[in-house]
């Protein structure tokens, strides 16, 4: 095995988040899924923007703001995701590397679309919906995967949202491959109730021949399994995959080992002001503290504390340093990259 | 006097804000004074913007966070400012003008300097230290000052930042010969201490010919008397200006009018997050409610709650419906825009 550089590499759509308020009506009245993620054009992405209110702007995308969580606890951290050489591409560039992340992606070239974007609407309940234009993510192909870092991974994460483009799903293929021949793990997020219902076979398909940590939360692991019943979904997802974390809102978290079920709290909080980077902050804490080979226990508790944090703010990624807070709580983390 | 179309008509710099978390070490290595507005140069401000970690981008500027702010409680505003029309341009644009503010100002033509930027760094304490370079800012100038505009607000409400370039004074001087030619009144921030050592004689002669509302710290009034007795300055003020108001920190308010002082009390929070926008609020609930013709008291404490908002979360503008927070505390502003 070669030396270990990272604890986790993360692959995905490297996207701008341009986080608004607004109310359920303005969900309704522009036929949005509440909680959801929709792919729009550009042109639909700019109509929303025009009629809601004000912004901020923030580096977002599922799994960088995972692999941000990651450098945040203290962690190392790759990723491969593709911006343009335009503003936002340089602010997401700013952002990750600021924390330490390797991001050796080569920017699209001239021309090409610019920085994805995602118009999130927040609701006052705290809930999320996105508008995802994948500008430049859509260039993300196998000549992406770089085999040395991936194989200097721990675990190598990707998102879900990546199967709704063929040259990402080729690319998830290549880096899952090159992970395991280096004896390395391989994890995947669901991502999405939507995404999964549009590529329920391919998800299954990978689940069983290739991923070793999968990431869902109920609405996910139930479209996965077509059911409504959790524990039915709870041991089929525990035969096709040798570890599992599920995420139940204010309920915790479930994490499954063949037979073995640790149900871990989730970490109280006063109010959800923005749910944005609830799920990819829960996979930050859980991988670290798995990468460093922390009990599962302890890995769950990182994750329910990094979620937290995630949420009691605007804007997904932690808006303090994770590694301070989880010391905070007496919480030690094995210092354990090399070998 | 023409029909009133704008409580408060804002004068600035456009700027947006590029917001970092930093200890005061990084503070003190990059030699700057905390809790101060520095002007830099593109090249400085891209040094400490890469040696800094993550950042939030958000619309700013003090006179535009206040009519931001006045937009928020339900008033109706209007700003002159600089911006040009790139990404950043777009985002203040979008902003400002989603609070249903009138931003009238053409952008400034390609190849003319971007818009604004000012590196914003929040240290452990709340406290801000800016770092802002001008762009696009540069441009304003008397051609940018629509007299119909000012003419038809209550109150035309200019930052002492202005004070850093002739054109924008030149055009600060002729806004304010239009209000008063329409029976309007006008209103000026002291903005920063180092500003008004930088321009004191300019302060003190555009205060006692032209001003009827001052805005200012407890630094901000002392350095412009050049005094650390803050009775004896308030004093001078109350000579110099029919109305002020004096922001003293945790420690509230003081409103002076000839020899009436009016304390106010600042509201509580548990904690300040970021100062940023903290005074420019503090003057978007004080002109509001002063534009609607509320008693002094009742502005102040609009005032306390706007700025209140502001430094409980990231980011100088309102992040919750300040109109909603207001009705929620029982105070009733009158309604009474025209005649």
């Amino acid at each position: 095995m070669p030396d270990t550089r990272y604890d986790v590499l993360g692959i995905g759509n490297a996207i701008v988040d341009i986080i608004a308020r607004c109310d359920d009506a303005f969900i309704k009245v522009h036929g949005l899924d509440k909680g959801h993620m929709h792919l729009v054009e550009a042109e639909r992405s700019a109509m929303i923007y025009r009629d809601v209110g004000p912004a901020v702007e923030t580096s977002g995308g599922s799994a960088a703001n995972t692999v941000a969580g990651v450098g945040s606890l203290g962690g190392r951290g790759a990723y491969f995701g593709k911006v343009a050489d335009d503003t936002f591409g340089k602010i997401f560039r700013h952002d990750i590397t600021s924390l330490g992340i390797d991001f050796g992606s080569r920017p699209v070239a001239p021309g090409e679309p610019p920085t994805a974007t995602s118009v999130i609407l927040v609701t006052p309940d705290g809930e999320r919906t996105m508008n995802t234009n994948l500008g430049a993510c859509v260039l993300l192909d196998e000549a992406d995967i770089d085999p040395t870092k991936v194989a200097a991974a721990r675990i190598t994460y990707m998102e879900g949202y990546l199967f709704d483009r063929p040259a990402a799903k080729r690319a998830f293929r290549l880096a899952a491959k090159h992970a395991h021949a280096a004896g390395r793990q391989v994890s995947l997020t669901l991502s999405d109730g939507f995404c999964v219902d549009r590529h329920r076979a391919e998800f299954l398909d990978m689940i069983k021949g290739s991923v070793d940590i999968v990431f869902a939360n109920t609405a996910e692991i139930n479209s996965l399994y077509q059911t409504t019943d959790f524990g039915e979904a709870c041991r089929r997802m525990a035969a096709d995959a040798p570890l599992a974390a599920v995420t139940r809102g204010a309920a915790g978290s479930l994490i499954i080992r063949g037979e073995e079920r640790i149900e871990i709290a989730a970490e109280p909080i006063e109010r959800v002001v923005d749910a944005t980077g609830a799920g990819d902050l829960y996979a930050a804490g859980f991988l670290f503290g798995h990468a460093r080979g922390a009990p599962l226990a302890i890995s769950g508790r990182l994750a329910s504390i990094a979620a937290a944090e995630a949420i009691s703010h605007i804007g997904p990624r932690p808006a303090q340093n994770l590694a301070g807070l989880i010391a905070s709580r007496g919480i030690r983390v094995p210092d354990r990259l090399n070998p």
